[in-house]
């Protein structure tokens, strides 16, 4: 694979072009896609998700230079303006792939006014006028840096955020015994680290819409005995009440990812991902599960990559058929209620449980913001709530409570 | 001090009759008052502490039998039926003393009947009808119980909530890990404890109320040298707009609790509650605060127990002042919506740093709902939401990045 037009910058002029490009296109009239890149010679892979209206950002990451090997790149020509919601029509590539060249190096800021790069023409989310994504870039004295977009109070989407953050440094004590905890050698006192995630939660309005979020990260150590790297990540579902073809649907599009990579990985994950996004005072899951994993350095860093991209390219046709689906879907009072008591669980398990939110809030100087962009925009908390007998609400609770399986555990033999 | 009629029970039988006084009570008739006993021989000293309508309980404490010599009394007139809104008229002892004998054992139950219990004429706090303190007896597998009693969605009070438990067992080892960083000295593996506390979190209705928080607890632990016990607690209050005579009058009346017992008390545990309640990652204090304090083990168990009682007494003269003064103000959406947000910060601080939150949590078999239930009805989160300058919300958040001295720090000198 080969990438086009590439321009090599710092972290700070990296956000600094995404968030110029993200405010020309901050029109609310198009779907954009995120994309990490990872660069290696003239060789690219690739990470995209794609998330309706927001920010563009592409991050490429040269393995030839610097303290970790580490540098940032902007390829100005990744935005693919596709929109996930839109029907009848050939999906575009995501990338200009057309416009390959690896030897062009003119500024980025010309591809902005390129007409190819706008598609004004599908936007089946429609929002209210003054619910736009709010970008922000922003950079960590320690370096790197990232962007946060935070979509708030839209029609479709009640609250929806984007994280993209590149970042370096000196891994803190906290997050070094935690990956020892782990089963990490790390052995030098001092720990250089490199990492790069995207992540995203949306809130939906409709409470018969599910919540979705997603992970993508990989990172870097380096010890005394060389550097160590790893992916980990994962996507997720949330419903307020159980559709079992959604359920089924979304699992069998990360299945089917995870099936082209090794047939004993989506079993491994599912089950990761049942235990992790777990609520243990109250005994239940957050939501319907979906994949979890860590520490993915096998069977090679380009089969690892190739999987995690697999998976990340999966998040969209997993969801957005469901948004399509249920967000039109009649609904009042009580089933509002219930939303906002589920999504405070949705906040019990991130500010309790949640490994990545602990860690960054323990961070000093972190981003809080970015951080917490995960949170719905309102919950709620009523003492002693429980489903009436057989309603739609203890239907979920079952789910919940003793997590099942969506689709059949092993790919059908292909002999 | 000698006690009028007291019953022995074990704690399941103490936390049924409370429960069933309070449901005898549950008229939404009065104001009751929750009591935490510690009865020695025949000389009985108490924490106090009155709850606008809800439920009665007394426990005492006898010294004198069982693993740590603990067992559970209640005490049947030691509710008062005082309604700490009712203006004009003198306050009711708290205890009726007049009714004392030791020696009387008959059935608290006869008591429901006696018509001086009752106390209808009051009633500042209306509620409306569906609103209503749920009471809630609860026990704990490996020792004692308790009483949670919450009332949701009032027109005064949005959510309040008062939790009283009195549990022994044996140490979990996250809390022996925590007690040695304090500086305890535990020498046994295995730690018997006796711990008796009240508990309560008011969030109004209105925004002009602030929030109030107390917590009075009282704790043993036996290793091979012995029993070691100390009090620990504090009042702190969470306003969301500033009013900086609300403020003075709170820490004055703490102050005046404090400077009973020593006059170096109130500069002491107000700056550790300002340390204490803070959000970090913010940058910022929960609210105006009070006074917290733990591991207060001197001069004298009898003094220490008199100074926390002073304390429990201090929170009614304190808090309903306030409440009285701006349960009617005039507010509209924009406070609504300000008063939501910053719940979502009481909501960050309970569940990311309150050691109380985050041990009750982490304890097997935890009463997960009484721990929880200091979480507002409702909370928000916007992403990067920042008051407008010299908005009464930026006045507001000025004082909690700085906390301020509310009276002077030192008594008038007597001479």
């Amino acid at each position: 694979m080969q990438v086009s037009r590439f321009y090599k910058y710092s972290a700070r002029e990296a956000a600094d072009r995404a968030s110029h490009r993200a405010s020309l296109r901050g029109d609310n009239k198009r779907a954009l896609t995120f994309l990490i890149w990872k660069w290696s010679g003239r060789s690219v892979s690739w990470i995209s998700c794609s998330v309706p209206r927001g920010a563009a950002c592409t991050l490429l990451r040269n393995p030839s230079s610097t303290p970790l090997n580490v540098n940032f790149f902007i390829a100005s020509g990744a935005s693919t303006g596709a929109d996930p919601l839109s029907e009848g029509r050939s999906r575009r590539p995501r990338l200009h792939h057309s416009r390959a060249s690896a030897a062009d190096r003119e500024p980025a800021w010309n591809d902005e006014k390129e007409e190819e790069d706008f598609d004004f023409e599908k936007q089946l989310f429609i929002i209210s006028p003054e619910a736009k994504f709010k970008v922000d870039r922003w950079e960590r004295e320690e370096g790197g840096g990232g962007i946060t977009c935070v979509l708030q109070d839209g029609r479709v989407f009640e609250k929806a955020g984007v994280n993209i953050s590149v970042v370096s440094g000196v891994l803190p004590p906290q997050a070094v015994q935690q990956m020892r905890t782990r089963g990490k050698k790390l052995e030098s006192a001092e720990l250089p680290f490199f990492a790069a995630g995207v992540s995203a939660v949306i809130h939906p309005r409709n409470p018969m819409v599910p919540t979705i979020h997603f992970n993508y990260r990989y990172f870097e150590v380096k010890d005394k005995n060389g550097v160590q790297w790893w992916f980990g990540g994962g996507t997720d579902l949330t419903p307020y009440y159980l559709n079992e073809e959604d359920a089924k649907h979304f699992h069998g599009t990360l299945k089917q990812a995870c099936d082209e990579h090794d047939p004993s990985y989506y079993a491994k994950f599912k089950k990761w991902c049942d235990d992790y996004f777990s609520i243990p005072h109250r005994g239940e899951r957050r939501g319907v599960g979906g994949i979890f994993f860590d520490d993915v350095d096998y069977p090679s860093q380009e089969k690892a990559f190739n999987f995690v991209t697999s998976c990340a390219e999966a998040v969209i046709p997993s969801y957005i058929p469901l948004v399509k689906k249920h967000k039109d879907a009649a609904y009042g009072y009580y089933e509002r209620q219930w939303q906002l008591l589920r999504r405070g669980r949705y906040v019990e398990f991130n500010l309790i449980y949640d490994r990545g939110t602990k860690f960054g809030l323990y961070t000093p100087n972190a981003r809080y913001e970015s951080i917490l962009m995960s949170l719905p925009l309102n919950a709620k908390w009523e003492y002693m709530h429980t489903p009436k007998p057989d309603s739609p609400e203890e239907k979920l609770m079952k789910v919940l409570k003793e997590p099942k399986d969506w689709v059949p555990l092993f790919a059908e033999a292909k002999c």
